[in-house]
């Protein structure tokens, strides 16, 4: 298994309680072994800070602080991943599909014009 | 390029205002025309969306809508990344650095014990 | 009734579907209209937009800005509050009940113990 | 002074450093140490954990838990207004002057239909 979302996506396998991870030892089975709201807290936390490292990246801060961060969310998202027995290549494969981002765009833009139309 | 990442990433490059992107064609265009408070506020948005898609699935929603709530979060963070300069390439290799887990495990269990000592 | 919070709940109550609120002549009737999903994204998006605020404020921006940031996010959780049969006065009295802030840090503090607890 | 959100907002200024307040010993103190990343990023986490109660609620919830998550939300939001010298004060006096929600909804209006000019 070359790519690294895989190879990260089966250790985060390995420690779901089912599998015998153990929360004492080991930060993702204890996430897992809490349950959804632990996780899905995390997303909006790094979400947040995301956003707090791109606005000190525009007055001088460290890029790898943003990319730390955006490493920090997609973990989290691909726990959230995980306990829902989906993975990364799931996520990859729909970024795929939209891409040339011809579909992606026309998504976005559909969207956009939805809200027009509703007056949003 | 076989990267499904990389060739997202590069179409995005293509839209920037200074390689030609036009902001009324093109959504990614439009975004980056704006600048960060723009994507960034679709961060924290689509965040939400992926934790508002993950309780859905608890009571039986459709796990094709978090696969696609994640991919536009991991798009608009790619948005990003390509306004600072940076890469998706950048976010896994930091993924693929703290891997084994063991790193990254560390390093969430070493914040853990800062928290507690700091009494947070 | 004086209480400015209770006078716009009164508004926003008045805006329910149920009560004749026109999702094509009002915002917060459309967004009664849709539903949960359309508001609650929406506190998502405020409370990213006030920690945008803020961090512009580090940097010489419009203390306005901060406050009008907030007020939206307040606003919208009133949207929310109301959707759920609940009001402002409940949040205020959770607010004071927890006030002179033994309560409120103490809760706080038992739950940080809480997190040590578990090595989180 | 008998408005609970000022009360509590006085004993949160008592909190500030320059006022003597012990990180050791108050919570408050404690973020207003740390500075606006700590208080920002609780922004972020009690923004998602609204949105989770909210779902929750959906499907037979506690309202009380509701209440608390905003009641959380704005506390932390009032922590944030204080460090930058705000007061709850000013948030209650933008959403009247925006009240008879006539000012608020043509101000959401207005920005919807901004967004439908520019094609968002």
């Amino acid at each position: 298994m070359t790519d690294p979302l895989a190879r990260l996506a089966a250790v985060i396998e390995s420690r779901k309680p089912a599998h015998g991870g153990d929360p004492k030892a080991s930060y993702v089975a204890r996430l897992l072994h809490k349950g959804p709201d632990a996780f899905l807290k995390k997303i909006g936390e790094e979400a947040t800070e995301v956003v707090m490292a791109a606005k000190d990246l525009d007055r001088g801060g460290d890029p790898a602080k943003l990319v730390g961060e955006v490493a920090d969310l997609w973990f989290h998202c691909m726990i959230a991943l995980a306990h829902y027995g989906l993975e990364p290549a799931d996520v990859v494969a729909e970024l795929q599909r939209r891409e040339g981002l011809s579909g992606l765009e026309e998504k976005a833009l559909r969207k956009a014009r939805e809200r027009e139309g509703n007056g949003e």
